[in-house]
């Protein structure tokens, strides 16, 4: 089969490997309908995350199962699924208490390799979630979006308790980011302030459903959101970048007793101790565990209520995956899909 | 009047001070009954906190209403009151929000000295809390300790979510931390874990509900945690400290998805933003807000349900002050109550 692989930073090549097997009778070979770049990726594409030798790339899927293991029970070769970045069993305590992205037997999609034409799933049974059938062409966009970038925007909002009556701020106009703000209307926020100097992203945030579009950032991007809150910060923010200032600039514009969400992977990020302290803002985060959020997602993608596929602005087929990554590196695309 | 001045670190003097006056019409003077030493005064008392000049000490207080400013209505002169750390207005947002440590008009009480026989109060019908009657004697001491102490660890407990079926870990065996173990009962805790080296204060901890004692530290402490969950981590993780060490220790006997309620006042705490992300974590904590929980606590102990004075292990009159700084450096006291 065809496959992502990355040789060095800058360097994605879609190559011939091996026709992935079953290895564990809880496995599933999934045939994908498509894939996609993550910004996560960027990282390894510009050598800011080390990454040793040749590695195959990707971890959002959708698609077919073609063959499951002896152990799997609710999978069907047929079904259409979605999956996430994480494999997780969904029965150990991390999985039951709604944290399968911390399964005890997790396995990370990455290391697998999703930006294929076949993909194995550890833990099947724990890790897909079937669609009530075949989907329409047009909502596989949706549903791959549900694979990574809508559930960890979904979580994002969830962890920053965005709710009715609540101002929410979203540093962060990446995919994520633009979901996060889909994802905060979604749960009932009153007015949902975007983070962004970037026209289509605006655009995009607002038909999401941003009230507000803020360009500042940093302190001054702090200072904005406190004029427009009273002076107390809004009660929620959700943090989708992984830099020290963004996290400052999360934490900043929260008001004391606030939830700041925060799923951007951290990179060289410190926080002070003494600022968070006087903050006095609720943090929660890190990998989502977007598998909790699967049927829920997929049902109201199923339903029409919410069109987050409109994050991908450029699709490609998975031979052209190397232009997909330069394009999200250059900043010229926001999400990168590859139909397979 | 006679009050404790800070003129240097280990230099604390039981001095004359100007006898305060109502300044503004929401002022109250409270003739205190009984203060006491905060282990925070013993940041600067070690020199840890830069302090400049002589100040006044003491931020802990319970005592009769002696005078009211002209725009005060709820509190009476004559009324046994308690109040906290910041004096607040209770009507804000942030208040409201049940964050008065937070309050846009707060009043450090620490910058007007509590350790005193007269103590100017401002915003007294958002700061203050009146007893149901004048105290026995003996119920002073559990009084004077929801002021801080006990509020402080009750906060915790709840940014903790401590709770029904949880397991909890406390970090930190001062007073704080001790009254975090009653705390975590009281909110029904099943399993309360204290780690605690120093034998006095490991009795103390069992008498307030602890079920387990860890003396290990550090990345040792966090194996023993793991160890006696599952390999999970503790649910729910009290930090009342305020060390690196400390900060990084309760993260990690934390479980993914588990909750860290921090009071400990950071000192040279810097968090790695990565060990958070993948942590998993709830973090919650700061200044606590003393003033949301006074009513609730107050009843606890008029009704004889809790008995957080237990805390104090040392009784001194306010005019030897000094040698309960001491005490309380020298760790041969674990929380010093001062007569009036």
């Amino acid at each position: 089969m065809r496959g992502a692989v990355m040789h060095a930073p800058g360097d994605v090549r879609i190559e011939e490997r091996a026709d992935p097997r079953i290895l564990e009778p809880t496995d599933a070979i999934v045939r994908t309908s498509a894939t996609c770049v993550c910004g996560t990726d960027m990282w390894a594409y510009r050598g800011a995350d080390k990454s040793e030798g040749p590695r195959p790339m990707g971890h959002e899927y959708v698609g077919v199962v073609e063959q499951v293991g002896g152990a799997v029970r609710n999978i069907e070769v047929g079904d259409f699924v979605v999956g996430s970045f994480f494999a997780s069993d969904n029965t150990c305590e991390s999985c039951r208490a709604g944290y399968q992205s911390h399964c005890v037997h997790r396995v990370p999609m990455g290391s697998i390799g999703a930006q294929a034409e076949l993909v194995r799933v550890p833990l099947a049974d724990g890790t897909l979630v079937a669609t009530p059938g075949a989907p329409e062409a047009a909502l596989v966009p949706s549903l791959l979006a549900a694979s990574d970038v809508l559930g960890t925007g979904w979580f994002a909002a969830g962890a920053a308790e965005a709710g009715p009556g609540k101002t929410v701020a979203v540093v962060g106009d990446g995919a994520v980011g633009l979901l996060a703000v889909l994802a905060a209307r979604q749960r009932g926020a009153e007015r949902v302030i975007a983070f962004s100097r970037h026209r289509a992203r605006q655009a995009l945030a607002r038909r999401f459903g941003a009230t507000d579009i803020v360009e500042e950032r940093g302190d001054a991007g702090v200072a904005r959101i406190k004029k427009l809150t009273g002076g107390y910060g809004a009660h929620s923010v959700i943090e989708a970048v992984g830099t020290r200032e963004s996290m400052r600039q999360a934490i900043g514009a929260t008001r004391p007793g606030g939830h700041v969400g925060y799923v951007g992977v951290a990179h060289d990020v410190q926080l002070d101790g003494r600022e968070l302290f006087f903050s006095g803002v609720h943090l929660h985060g890190g990998p989502a565990p977007v598998r909790r959020f699967l049927p829920e997602l997929i049902q109201l993608i199923w339903d029409r209520t919410i069109d987050p596929g409109a994050v991908f602005d450029l699709t490609l087929p998975l031979d052209q995956a190397a232009e997909g990554y330069q394009a999200m590196d250059e900043r010229r695309a926001t999400k990168v899909l590859l139909t397979v």
